[in-house]
């Protein structure tokens, strides 16, 4: 964690049979990230200030900004910002990698809108990304061990309760690199953009969020060649959808004593 | 909760000493539904089906498509939408009220990079709410009873896990409506526009969500007039700075027991 993740806040805590107290408490950090490509303004996410640069780096590759990891050039942050480029970064693409905003503004809504169900945000997807033809193979028993290995490396979370984290592990249950952010979508990013600087195998590793897997997690995890996903709590239908399509094991409500799996099950090995 | 909101789906089930199961589970459904202001697409937002005008209206409203809930002429589905217009809806603006979908896009985006701190994002969300100016007034012991009221009202979470919940109570702990998503926001939007449907006076309601408070649930409330805001579970700094900049009344991890609050306590009366 960046020790600008959380900071303290007074508040009023209002106990029963206590009386009122004024109290200096842990709040996380929200602050605004303008990610720009080649000096354009691409999105602005809200996110907790800390490993930006994974932010976006995890961003541009998984909401298809890049086709490649190859094609991201340089990202540095903006010195002419006023704040001194700490919320917003620029990112140029490497050779041979072109990008047009208002292209990809438009292609997005268009794909998304040509007949406008589950299966046209499957369709968009598959131009972007191919189905896993990972072998990883996980033991049942370290899966079970993930969400404690994870709660271990968590350091602001049981401090604010309003963060997510996520994580990636390899299949000896051994954690790569973990990321805790405000929002779902900017921790799996941040964990993303981190594999590519340190060019972790991302087809063999498993990708651990805390809380629930929807669209857009199974999205980028298929966009960025993760094999498997695993979360504490429930699926959406839609998500188990593209997990299925893109051939990825899909695990949720893992928990102590068990789990479900939605998707490509063959990859979690070891009896009951 | 529509009917389509959760779908079962086929798992397989894994139970360390028992035998590995396939079961039919319920899951939340999760679809994209395009959202048009006078046959211009505007965004797609990956949501649960179901109370979709309401989700429209409140889109426009805490978004800023609208300056005011009068700006809202027609919401219908689109009859010329591949699949009958499930997934698709078109607004149009009532006599006198304009939108350029350009132009908004351009001023978000100008908007936030301005500075680019969270002070930039209260200054933008500045021209479209005022502070809050409301005399409601809640007794804590009704407060702390509020997210029991909620968890009876709700249907869908308990069998999915992957649900969010808003709420809007009056000062006696009345639930006037609730609705659940797969998306935060969603919710949110879904309990506003509810609420500009049924013309209830939003500046005497409670707003209660089952996550936690962002940037974005602040600045919803805040543009809908909405004077107090609580949740199960923590703010953020920004959150915080929005509340007290709109004089709203920030109540978090209101447990049974006791709650944080973060802006304008005197809304809140009785003793410990």
């Amino acid at each position: 964690m960046s020790a600008s993740a959380v900071e303290t806040r007074t508040l009023l805590k209002l106990r029963e049979g206590q009386r009122d107290a004024s109290i200096d408490d842990w709040v996380v950090v929200e602050e605004p990230l303008e990610i720009r490509v080649g000096g354009e303004t691409l999105a602005v996410v809200m996110r907790t200030p800390g490993d930006d640069l994974e932010l976006g780096a995890g961003f541009v590759l998984t909401e298809g900004i890049v086709e490649a990891p190859e094609g991201i050039g340089t990202i540095r942050r903006c010195p002419e910002a006023k704040d001194g480029g700490e919320n917003a970064l620029d990112i140029t693409l490497a050779p041979g990698f072109s990008f047009d905003p208002e292209r990809h503004r438009r292609a997005l809504v268009a794909n998304a809108a040509c007949g406008l169900c589950g299966r046209a945000s499957l369709e968009a997807l598959a131009s972007r990304a191919r189905p896993s033809d990972s072998t990883l193979r996980v033991p049942r028993s370290v899966l079970l061990d993930l969400p404690r290995r994870l709660s271990e490396a968590q350091g602001a979370f049981r401090r604010t309760g309003a963060l997510h984290a996520a994580a990636l592990f390899d299949a000896a249950g051994t954690l790569h690199v973990a990321r805790e952010d405000v929002g779902r979508h900017n921790a799996v990013d941040k964990v993303i953009g981190r594999a590519l600087f340190d060019q972790l195998p991302l087809s063999d590793l498993i990708l651990l969020v805390s809380g629930r897997t929807s669209f857009e997690i199974l999205q980028k995890a298929a966009v960025a060649g993760i094999p498997m996903v695993a979360a504490v709590s429930g699926p959406t239908t839609l998500a188990i959808e593209t997990a299925r399509t893109f051939n990825i094991t899909l695990v949720n409500f893992l928990r102590p004593g068990g789990m479900n799996v939605a998707s490509a099950p063959e990859r979690i090995t070891g009896g009951a």
